[in-house]
């Protein structure tokens, strides 16, 4: 999979900008990018300067300039892949950008596929395979709590955790081999207690680690959130209202745009995706019961229902209410249920009064006013299990880290019951070399070239 | 206008890519980037590095870690803006990005305005005005001819032509002024044949410059196209044939888009904008003929006209062709007309033959095989003056400059007027004054914040 040929792509977001990079990696970078430069002033060569150095010049493609740029020349093994590598920082427009590619791909340079910068970063070992793959994540977190969890993986807190358990385990395995050396004599260099205890110490991080799977899962993809409610109950108001303080900071910052900023918005650093469905009233219409049945589906697959009513809905059908607070209560007992009264400023004292006594743990709200929608931001983030984010501990958000320790996770179980039933010392081994495999990984001391094709096709192609 | 507080922008495209830039100007820069940097490994600190050094660590926000950055150093007055820059280039999540923005927004920096960094740049003296222009013109360009446009502006070809006719001019004002001091004596210290020769050089130039401004323009914005035909005849198949090459080029770089793809091409870097049209099919039909007198609207406001027509339909309507290509050259004698007949694959040799001995100067296309593509787009050349382009010359392409140009040459003549009467001294110190001020304007000696306003208003924030 090593490969040592110098590749190029465009690091920067695509489209034009003030500024674009396009980015070398390889043996050959600064000698492909000095092929290329002229400095502006002095005679100047990319050849002979230090690591981390910012030069002045134009790229040129023979007598043609194509642009006045700066170039960054970091040095094997002082840069991001390990290898030479040179930052062109030109203007940005998409035909300078485009012109420069062509120009190193016509020089010597090869384009880089997906993620290849951050592959030749791992195969160099700047990285390891964990740390890689939180790269992408760093890039695709668009909120505080995914981001944090990306950026202490990739600061390795993971990785360490999980070589630190490993290399303790290896060390076992090794006295372990080596009583079957001496087979015939029947010695155990390994103490069986302090064996069991490692056992029961790793089990413990496994369990911790294959647990915080569900908060990373959440986290990493945004809560979801059904909200159920007729058509004008408010559901955009309320949508808004509680998007108000994040729209003044986006807006704040030219140039960002989001998507689909009527589904998903970010409290307190926890992204939330809100799926709006049609409410549950009673009907006979077929049409209109096929929109109930998928209601209740998005339901199910939501973390925490909404159930959005408007005060005036109140007022003429309560009995309604009830009866589909009921039926949502009924169909998902454990999951978490909010009921909503919005619009209670059309309200006077009396009906509020009323409204309170005839439903228990109502929400009161006005998305128009504001009234009550910090206090529902509350309960919202109070449905996370934020403990383990906001006491930094580690949290496994990668399906494929996921995966690998629950096989882990088997393997150490069968080492446990193998100590605790004393069989032989080559049956524990092979368990124990299993469960090492699956450590490995995770950390990519072990992969196969399908692997790292796999985990890298999903990266931008830049990084 | 000029400020001194440090301002800060994302300097790379907006959305997200593998890395970004945020960028900060100004006498604090260095000190507030260091005041939220913590470096890796030793405990390095931004302010005492030396200029257009890299340097890798943290962004930090208290104890919080935003990102692994490379911070770049620049400093004053060795950067693009004369002021201490400092560049960091952080993993391009827009989240991070955000998060840096804010972070330095809370540290004493100002969100930049629209080309902030380049009017600092402008007001430092590191670019004259016209060179501030082209860095905007530079970034949307997007094809070889307005790339090299701008690019020869940005690097000074065209101020320093107007520089030096000012600066000669001044002198000759200067003698002039001399003159009037000494008005009792009656001495003419400024040689008038020597002055006379020098405006007819002026003016000589000026012309060049301002008829420059017609090709300028064309190849700024591209050279309008109106196609005119049937909507069976192949319109857009022969879009497809031109952009053929174009497209391999756009899909072999990811990530780069090109919206309006149908509608303008580059043909050996110089931009078409192709215009479709509705036929001009005789009809009685009212709301047909509103679409013919808007068919001809658009022929109006093109360079070329593009007459198209399927082989097919020659067999059997050849009449009513004639009929139109008359019309069209009636109402157009001055504009470049290009008769295509396409689908000629289905015609038989007899046929063509008939075709083309019934049509003088046909051009034959078959878009689907590409036959005479080729020589389409070589005729399409041919209408664009590429002369000045092809030699190097200065090429106007700022209707702003354009304008000074005028009022320079209207003053410049009026000078010329002045001697060849032999008006007084001060009355021709007037004229020289005035064609002085608008050469002045070109390059922004002569500024005022609301014209600096109007032109920096144009650029992108972060640039």
């Amino acid at each position: 999979m090593i490969k040592t040929d110098t590749i190029v792509a465009l690091a920067t977001a695509s489209g034009a900008g003030a500024v674009a990079i396009v980015r070398l990696s390889g043996a050959d970078a600064i000698s492909i990018a000095n092929s290329c430069f002229q400095s502006v002033k002095n005679k100047k060569t990319l050849l002979n300067q230090k690591t981390h150095t910012i030069h002045l010049g134009h790229i040129i493609d023979g007598k043609r300039i194509i642009d006045e740029v700066l170039v960054s020349v970091f040095k094997n093994p002082n840069s991001y892949t390990g290898e030479n590598v040179v930052e062109i920082s030109c203007h940005g427009s998409i035909y300078i950008q485009q012109e420069i590619i062509q120009l190193f791909l016509r020089n010597g340079c090869r384009m880089a596929t997906a993620g290849e910068f951050t592959l030749r970063a791992f195969l160099n070992a700047k990285l390891d395979l964990s740390q890689a793959e939180a790269v992408a994540d760093l890039i695709a977190s668009d909120n505080e709590a995914s981001h944090q969890i990306a950026m202490q993986q990739m600061r390795g807190g993971f990785s360490s955790e999980i070589a630190k358990l490993r290399e303790e385990l290896m060390n076992f395995a090794s006295l372990i081999e080596l009583e079957l050396d001496f087979a015939e004599e029947d010695v155990e260099f390994a103490d069986r207690t302090q064996f069991a205890a490692l056992i029961n110490r790793i089990t413990f991080v496994l369990k911790r680690l294959i647990d915080s799977f569900a908060v990373g899962n959440v986290i990493k993809n945004g809560i979801p959130v059904a909200i159920v409610g007729e058509p004008n109950v408010g559901k955009s108001t309320l949508l808004n209202a509680l998007l108000n303080e994040e729209r003044a900071i986006v807006s704040e910052i030219a140039g960002t745009t989001r998507d689909t900023i009527e589904d998903e918005l970010v409290i307190e650093g926890i992204g939330f995706r809100f799926i709006d469905t049609a409410g549950i009233r009673e009907t006979k219409d077929v049409v209109e019961s096929i929109g109930i049945k998928k209601t209740f589906e998005k339901m199910e697959q939501a973390q925490v229902v909404v159930l959005l009513f408007s005060a005036e809905e109140f007022k003429t059908e309560s009995k309604r209410l009830k009866v589909e607070i009921e039926k949502i209560k009924n169909r998902f007992p454990l999951k978490p249920l909010l009921v909503i009264a919005n619009k209670i400023d059309v309200l006077n004292d009396f009906e509020l009064k009323t409204l309170t006594s005839e439903f228990n743990n109502l929400h009161l709200l006005s998305a128009k006013t504001g009234l009550g929608v910090d206090e529902l931001k509350n309960k919202l983030i109070s449905f996370v299990n934020t403990g383990a984010l906001r006491n930094n501990e580690t949290i496994v958000t990668n399906t494929r880290h996921y995966d690998s320790l629950i096989k882990a996770f088997e393997e150490v179980n069968n080492v446990k019951a193998g100590l605790e039933t004393g069989v032989s010392g080559d049956l524990l081994a092979i368990d124990v070399r299993q469960a090492l495999f699956h450590f490995g990984e995770i950390t990519g001391e072990i992969t196969s070239d399908d692997l790292l094709g796999n985990i890298f096709a999903n990266f931008c192609i830049g990084k």
